[in-house]
C-alpha cells in the first residue's frame, strides 16, 4: 500500500474557510471541479466529474475544521476503495491542511500523474480560500497532456 | 520505506532539454534554485542551496535522455540516505518525467511538505524547458510559510 501525501499553509485567520470548501457542495466545486453534485454530509456521497471521467466520495468522517475523510466508491479502478483524508489545524496566521491519499495497491504511473494533479488542486484550494478564486476543472492547471 | 512520486508531461521534440536541465549546473539553476554549484558529472557532488539551507546530491547514475539518479549525501536528517529518481521517455510531442524521492523512513509532516514542494518545482522544469524561464528560488512558488 502506497499512498499521496501533500501540505499546504493557507493563510487565513482560522480553518473554518477551508472546512468549509471541503464540506459544501459550492466550495468544493469552488476548487476542484465546477460539475460537483450530491450530498457533502456525513454518509452521503459526493459525485466529482471532469471532462475525462469521474469519482464519486462517500464522506466517512467530518470534526468541525479539524478532519474529513472520504472513501472512492466509484471512478478510476486504481482509486475504487482509496481514501483521501484531511486533517487542519491552525498555526498563527495559516490553517495548516494535512493531505493524505491513502491505500493506492500499486505505485503505478496513474499515481505519479494523480500526486502533482493533487499538489495543483490544493494550491487551487489555498487560491480560493486566500483570494476567493480558485482553480477547479475545467480550468485546472495543466501538468501533462490532457489531464 | 515510503517515497514521493510524481509526473508531468514537457512539450519539446526530445527528452534533450528536460536531460539537460537535469545534468547541468546551468540547467539545474534555472528550475530549482539559483544557488547551484558543484559537478553534475557521475560520481560529483551538486551542491543545492535555499533560504533555509540546502542539500548536497551524488550524481549515481546518468544514461542520456532516459535516466538520472541522485543520492542525498548532506541535507536535513530526513532526506539523508534518500534517493531522486528521474525517467524520461518521448511520447510523441511531449517529454514524459517520472520522478521518484524514494526511501523517506517515515510519513512524517515535512515529507508532505516535500512532496507539494516537489510538484511545485516539478512545474518550473516543465516551465523552463517550455517558455525558457523556470521558477526557481528565491522566485519559487510558496505553498506555505516561509518555504
Amino acid at each position: 500500500m502506497v499512498d499521496i501525501l501533500h501540505r499546504v499553509g493557507v493563510k487565513t485567520d482560522s480553518p473554518e474557510k477551508v472546512y468549509e470548501a471541503l464540506t459544501t457542495i459550492h466550495g468544493l466545486a469552488g476548487w476542484w471541479t465546477d460539475d460537483t453534485k450530491g450530498s457533502a454530509d456525513v454518509g452521503g456521497v459526493i459525485e466529482f466529474r471532469f471532462p475525462p471521467g469521474g469519482f464519486d466520495m462517500k464522506v466517512i468522517d467530518q470534526q468541525p475544521s479539524e478532519r474529513v475523510s472520504w472513501k472512492v466508491v466509484n471512478g478510476p479502478d486504481e482509486w475504487l476503495g482509496t481514501t483521501i483524508d484531511w486533517q487542519l489545524r491552525q498555526d498563527g496566521e495559516h490553517t495548516i491542511v494535512l493531505f493524505k491519499h491513502e491505500g493506492w495497491k500499486e505505485p503505478v504511473e496513474f499515481m505519479h500523474h494523480c500526486s502533482t494533479k493533487w499538489a495543483t488542486y490544493l494550491m487551487s484550494l489555498k487560491s480560493l480560500v486566500e483570494t476567493g478564486t480558485g482553480a477547479p476543472s475545467p480550468r485546472d492547471v495543466h501538468i501533462a497532456f490532457p489531464d
